[in-house]
């Protein structure tokens, strides 16, 4: 039995009946079993201590969108059109990835999500056994599904919905349940209806949430209506795709009546401030979504439109974008900002009864915060500072299931410098291919 | 003499005839005396060697706007109305202030931004020789002014004035020429017609230029109009404002015809990205503004409404929001963003043959970003990484006046625990008080 005691320190549960407090939290295994402002009961067996002291605790970010493998593209083509990113600089050099790659740019994006406190991810992308491994080695939670996109011949679709699923179901649940797993049509855009109609009768079959991108871009909502008829929502929804959990990602261009199906059908969405800003996409109608009762939580997408993965970024992104946007200074405050990627992220993969908030009971997953920083002085609230003064780079400390993943800023489980070099080689071999 | 050798580093100049390479630096005293790819010719005298390697080596980064003071405030009220914030928040806490408050709420803001990066700030605000105190002690470069508030009776009116065309004259050129001196009727809305004219006489008289708050909000414009008949800029312009050297901060309502006059006189605009949205104030023309040939730069506004001093943040909004406003993902290159804070804001306070650049015979205000850490890989566009994933955190060292003010993250000439200590006291006495 393993036993963790943090004493004296700030937590931040984001557990509304007991916000924060300072105080004291045991965690035996993989699970919270104390929480207090007093000292715990005479703990049994050996127990780790650690100074909580000029530190706070808080539930692990939750990252609901994202192509980790991506990560070796940072950087490669920025400030382009849409169509010239992605047809004549992204997919080119994707088309050229081999199993290494995926692995090298899965771990380097695990090593940057979890030194900047994110402790799960939703990762869709293909060769998905090496981003399972990643997973497996790093420590860190993981949503994952394998993203299909379908213009293709028949019997090709065919094979990637059986990698699909197969993929779906031989990870679910592995690494002590730290991975799960989705199955995902990329997007109605890239998936003939038909196709996506498989999708979600396996989701059926199989007992498995779908995953997707929907209503990016405002050309591809009207794209849809010329194919279809309908805006992607109502064509999603006529392709039974809501009858299933469902997480969609960016929903940027919604009517009132779209926001109204999503949260009638309780469909999550995974809001991506940076990533729509950055591509020009538009700006989803979060104030909208929330007040309707969508759960609406916080993605990255991938490194190559945004470009890192700092999720306190998408965070102070969420809180302050929607403000201006809005004109009212009141939207979206800061406790607010913080549960899109806490307790409501934990909502939107179907896991909030295990992580998202520290409460006892739930998975051991958080992190700790250095507060002896110029930035967040005076000591005023707690909350503010973290969302509005707060960056991935002040964590210090990272926990997933009771196990220590980052100690001082550095991955326990990680060999960062060789991460770093073989994503270069692997971004250099694929310039060179 | 004192020489430094920056070897092997990888400068990014922000001077277009060499915008970045792989080299060596030489300081001599307070000024680049050498910038090559060769090492540099044999050196007299004693010179103390950098080792530039893993770092990226660019010009320190201007904060146009801002009020140091005003740190002690960070998180005290945030998601508020405007009103509110202002009236039942902010201005019963500043009206306790006395000098030690001013100092202790300064020196957290010059620890906070020597920190992350930035070299040069401008900061309105009263009490303005305890500022400057902080700003000689810390080795920064201020841009001072006393912001003049005139909705008062004449007589003190006239003491302010006074009071702030003495501090102007008296710390003009002072601490070996950091600190150089504007003065400010504070806004349109807070000083009378007649009074700003006095300001802009003064501004003559003793050949000082002008910075004031402009056109931040929608409800200031429409009261402008109310008033006075026409919108601020025109206002300004025939209270002779702009025939004075002068910075406007903020400056989100506009209109086209605005922008040409402001283009046409040569005035400078601090946009205050985060500061804008937190308030909800609206989102500047920045695009427009650029394109119409007005110098922009930026300002982080006091933490108050930030809540943060770190320049990248402002930086990495002024490049995402006005892709994602327009439409238009070309928009705001990530070069000119860069430009924003240093270029760009070294010509915004009419210093940009000083600093702003790395240049032969430019003062040496540069700082060191440690390019080790995974968000900086895979190495390609080095550009792209600083504006899209650095951070003030990354900031290693910096330089001002070819003195080294940080060191591994921590400032030299400041007692960094001290000031977070005293920080906490003034905040706490202004609570009770």
């Amino acid at each position: 039995m393993s036993q963790i005691w943090i004493e004296n320190g700030l937590f931040v549960t984001m557990d509304d009946s007991n916000p924060s407090f300072k105080g004291h939290m045991v965690v035996t295994n993989d699970r919270i079993t104390y929480l207090g402002t007093e000292s715990p009961q005479q703990l049994e067996g050996s127990v780790q201590k650690v100074d909580g002291n000029r530190m706070v605790f808080m539930p692990g970010l939750i990252n609901t969108h994202g192509h980790a493998a991506m990560s070796l593209l940072r950087g490669y083509s920025d400030d382009q059109n849409l169509q010239v990113w992605l047809e004549q600089k992204m997919w080119p050099m994707e088309g050229k990835y081999v199993d290494q790659d995926t692995r090298a740019g899965s771990a380097l994006a695990i090593v940057e999500m979890l030194r900047t406190g994110t402790t799960a991810f939703v990762d869709m992308y293909d060769r998905m056994d090496q981003v399972a491994q990643m997973v497996l080695q790093g420590g860190i939670r993981g949503i994952l599904t394998r993203g299909v996109i379908g213009l293709c011949p028949q019997d090709v679709q065919e094979a990637k919905l059986v990698e699909a699923i197969a993929f779906a179901r031989d990870w679910n649940g592995k690494a002590d349940g730290r991975i799960t797993t989705m199955i995902s049509p990329h997007a109605p855009y890239t998936c003939p209806p038909a196709y996506i109609e498989r999708f979600v009768q396996a989701a059926h079959d199989y007992d498995l949430p779908l995953h997707t991108h929907m209503s990016e871009t405002l050309a591809e909502v009207e794209q849809n209506v010329k194919d279809y008829g309908v805006r992607p929502v109502e064509h999603l929804d006529r392709l039974g795709f809501f009858s299933r959990p469902a997480l969609v990602a960016h929903a940027v261009h919604l009517h009132d009546s779209e926001i109204e199906l999503l949260a009638a059908k309780g469909v999550s969405v995974s809001h991506n401030p940076v990533s729509n800003l950055k591509l020009a996409s538009g700006i989803a109608r979060v104030p909208e979504l929330l007040r309707a009762g969508v759960t609406v939580s916080l993605g990255t997408d991938s490194v190559a439109s945004n470009n890192n993965l700092d999720l306190f970024e998408e965070i102070r992104f969420a809180a302050l974008l929607h403000k201006g946007v809005s004109g009212d200074p009141t939207a979206i405050p800061a406790m607010e900002a913080l549960k899109l990627a806490t307790v409501y992220g934990a909502k939107a993969i179907w896991q909030q009864d295990h992580i998202g908030s520290l409460r006892e009971g739930m998975k051991a997953d958080f992190i700790a915060i250095d507060l002896e920083q110029p930035h967040f002085y005076p000591k005023t609230d707690i909350i503010s500072h973290l969302v509005y003064s707060g960056s991935g780079r002040d964590v210090k400390h990272v926990w997933i299931d009771g196990r220590q993943v980052v100690r001082n800023g550095e991955c326990t489980l990680l060999d960062e410098e060789k991460i770093r070099y073989e994503a270069q080689a692997s971004f250099e071999r694929l310039l060179q291919a």
